[in-house]
């Protein structure tokens, strides 16, 4: 249960990290729209550790449409997206089995499930879903990208490390330019040295990213509670790791007055802005033409090489863990990616629902 | 469309500030829970505005149950509860038609309603929308109360005033006892100090509410997307003004290593607990069985009675605006009310889900 | 829990026959639709039973518009409606509390919500409760009527006496000529016959009635579950006493073979038509262009005032019941008018998804 | 859009008749149920047409288990079967593209997906779809028998042929001697005679399959909208060629008069029952105890040899069709099976939210 999201763009993720393969389901994307697996495999690719930054494993992620697609159209059935998984080593997760590691789902989906749950890898609660996520982003992105709206997300903060604040074009400039997916790329070298310092000594870090949709519609959003900020917010909390959500000054704006957060109105060429955007686009939990801007908070990823402290499940006793294998020293890269498709699939959803996207694309 | 939220306990918001009600409707409460109009009244009561720092409207909001009550419990059948709009005054309203506030939903609301929404007090987006809520939250605090959950919240920053770090123990006994709702009585009188001088300048401050959930079980939440987090947030952007979101160490978790942020886990009296609570009481989506803790950014409030910059929206034509009627200076002591109301709601649905809340309280 | 239908047309529905009031709310209305209490009242007015056939209780039934309309218009907010409760008399229901009537959902809701399920007149299982559908199929009809969709419903059969083959002019001028609803005149006078033999002997019958949708465009209904067929299904049989429906040729279609039941297509005037109308309307689940046509069988209402064999859930014995107070000899004059509501209300979900019927009324 | 049912037990169906598999992913199976795909794929292999009634594609239909299965147990994680097409000759559909077939979804779908449906084998609207149905049905039974409960149905009319009333042993020990799956075997031997008729002359027959739930405790299905029936029925109709379904005396009840239809209580070995069951175990929508019975009228499958018109969708012009390829003449012995599985998948639903099913099965 809880593996759907989206009221006429759904999607459904199924598939665990050391399983034969992750998958999503898409229902409700229109028909006719232009897609191949090479254009949704470009964006699974986006989404792989760069090197010297995230894991070793050596997935290739092939990505397959087995579904919803004829003569590279959408046909309005569903789509059904997977990847097989490969390079799978579970001997590693047999031996903590019965340690939790901290941070990690491991304890919480033990009880959960009284414990049929498939604890390798992380099983269900493995980063690796995420690529689930990145396949229907690339097929909502194409969608979106139908009626003029554009989504991109990049990294503003890695361990305590600020960017400067960026344009949209530098973004769309920089972004694939450096392994930290910082548009900024002087703070993109400090961020990199901070990950280097926490990959020597075992530790991880986290950081923030930001996203983008330029181009919305006024109109996206269904309040009171289907509002775009919630929407968004439930999807982007889906993404293991992500602990805090705002929209555009978001926390600073507890901070700030009334006089200073109200984005004043103006018109321009007859049409209606705002001088500036506190509200990230959003006002009443309705898109308002400005671009949405939302950021989101990533813990270090809880996978450390230095010993941790544990229980036993079995013995129900204290214990002391020290993890090996593969895993990131920092995820924050790799989840622009992720925010990326969150959003794209989620503005579709709403898009379809407000009737700006049309069921059948000419 | 969007007015409902929770898959097993329902509700189903309706009403507008200056029509003739706000309402709700819950469907799916436990049959045999025992609730009286008053114990709602209660929480509606505490959601009032107090003297010298909300606005002035004087409401007298007396709580009707229209059905699913009999006999002083709930019967199983759908819950309506009304509150009947008395002190309504909409002239300034017609004034300000065309006008649209900066920071309110007048404009997007306008766009996406064709012009038909009812704009008098905001309609359907003005804050006076959460007392319907409060309501459903009443009902579904008595309803945790049965496994033993407890939710409650407090103010921890108004206008850039911090509190101190403070005990669940501080929280019951100190949030009643001063008007801005703080459990650390001094920063409470700095607080009101910060709203006295807004108010007097014609402006508005905001601030942040910081929700727990005690008692919690380990268990509640569906992975990957209906997470304990995903639900909360999604629920708590419902609350006009509320701009971020952010569980445990949130966006601190950001800036923290993982040797830091992880929460070790140990065992007391034959019981897993973690030292620490960085994860925020949920590990994986799912509750850890350690408080589930939450903080909401919420703005200024956007009607202030500064002269501010807005277009006409009939004549297409930049124009200045000035606000006059009633509004709080500061809404953050209200909504701690609201956070609180939200995730009783929230969790009432997912301890349905998962079972731990039983259909019927015997 | 269920007593909300429809994805982008919610209606959510309250009340019980003998507490305050019935009620309904629904959400996802487009915005800009011209609708009056008066325009719902004319609706509701004509489920009320005709003097010889129906229930003597006089239910005055004033429709009350709480919310979402504003200037004769809907809002695109939530619009709840409301009747209260005036002529009730629950003295009886004390009387019986322990004897489930046969037939009834006493027995079933007295299980299933602990016993706290409001027991008088029904409860929430009272036909009463089909008034709030009503109110919501007015909103819906109206909508419909904006793309010129028609819904109409006529009785096809009463205590085994049927009507024969008539046409849609025939329904629209005959059905509101006659108590029993059913627009061959002269089999309406052996209905009445009918019943009024069945009420003399204290007993009651059951009927058919049919419901038409005219000017379906093609392209309602998103298979595979949610298809014209399904959702219509899925609704009417919200309405107690229904027990069966069936599409077109329905039950009929298994007695026929292919080629007698495959309706042809042909071209006239340009455009595509079938040359009979076995499919009801339908073809894979999706609108055809021609009527949608459903039947429903009502079964007599088991209300009936002989004396009759159940048990006595306090002592747990077997026991005799007779049920004094007011009820039908035969509703299904009275299912006639709930049908068209019910169609309305299905349809209006649909062509919101279909994006048949636009958001926004201009 | 729509390819998703349940609430609990969520089931999504993917793939078409003729692209390169057909799939189902289950959301919301209880963890720790063991389950096999050689249980799973002896239920896929009774849904094969027998010799001489069905269709002559061979397909092998091999059932793989992608994910939510682990050490031969359910994890609690979605569950995603697939089939892959093998047999598969498109070439006929090509022919026939801008040829709707009558009684068949391939103009509806033309025209609602814009002409990009895969219209090959009828794409997504081939009774091939029941097959992820069966699979989901599997898993379905597998749960409800750790509750007691069973599923079953067999054919009660085809051709015009009725079966005399039997028992459930009956059916238990009957339905599988038989390709027709009718527990009375004398009946058996004529539909067997009618389909061999119809085959003879090119044409097709349909019929009436019943379907059965045993030891369905009080308390399944969730009024008003979400009863038994509805969820039951709405589920039915995506089987292609259902037209009709009805419950208990279904549309028989039409005919009868209260004192006959309604079922008397009584009371046996302190349990209560009921003498009759003209309710077909549901009262109010809520189950009684009693045996849940549904029947399904299944309409004679479209696909016949004979010649039939219909249109050009390229010209616009009325033109003639003969099918040629291969096609059932008589579906409704293979319907039994699917019937079945919807049985189990939708009441799998209602008792998880009726928290008579757990989440986790010990």
């Amino acid at each position: 249960m809880g593996n759907s999201i989206g009221r006429m763009f759904t999607i459904t993720s199924f598939g665990e990290s050391h399983g034969s393969c992750v998958g999503i389901v898409i229902d409700g994307c229109p028909a006719g729209l232009p897609i191949t697996a090479e254009e949704i495999q470009s964006e699974v690719d986006r989404r792989r550790p760069e090197t010297g930054i995230g894991t070793p494993r050596a997935e290739t992620d092939i990505v397959e449409i087995l579904s919803g697609v004829f003569n590279d159209k959408t046909t309005g059935a569903p789509i059904c997206l997977l990847i097989q998984n490969r390079d799978v080593d579970s001997s590693e997760y047999e031996r903590i089995r019965y340690l939790p590691r901290p941070g990690h789902a491991d304890y919480t989906a033990w009880v959960k499930y009284g414990g049929f749950n498939d604890y390798r890898g992380g099983g269900r609660f493995s980063g690796r879903i995420t690529a689930t996520f990145v396949m229907a982003g690339a097929v909502a992105r194409k969608a979106l990208a139908q009626i003029g709206i554009e989504v991109l997300a990049h990294t503003v903060e890695i361990g305590g490390v600020t960017a400067r604040t960026v344009t949209a074009d530098e973004i769309g400039t920089n972004v694939n330019k450096n392994p930290v997916r910082c548009a900024d790329l002087e703070a993109a070298e400090k961020m990199l040295d901070a990950i280097d310092r926490a990959r020597k000594e075992g530790n991880s870090i986290g950081g923030v990213v930001e996203g983008l949709a330029l181009n919305v519609p006024v109109g996206l959003g269904e309040p009171v509670f289907d509002t775009v900020e919630g929407e968004l917010a439930k999807a982007l909390f889906a993404i293991p790791a992500v602990k805090g959500v705002e929209f555009g000054a978001g926390f600073g704006a507890a901070r700030k007055k009334g006089s200073e957060n109200n984005d004043p109105f103006t018109v321009r060429n007859g049409k209606i802005f705002t001088v500036t955007n506190n509200a990230g686009g959003i006002l009443g939990g309705i898109s308002s033409g400005m671009p949405v801007v939302v950021r989101v908070a990533v813990k270090p990823t809880p996978s450390i090489s230095q010993s941790q402290q544990t229980v036993n499940l079995e013995t129900m006793t204290n214990a002391a863990l020290t993890i090996r294998g593969r895993h990131d020293t920092c995820i924050v890269p790799r989840a622009v990616v992720v925010v990326e498709a969150i959003m794209a699939v989620t503005l579709c959803d709403l898009a379809l629902r407000a009737q700006i996207l049309p069921r059948v694309i000419k």
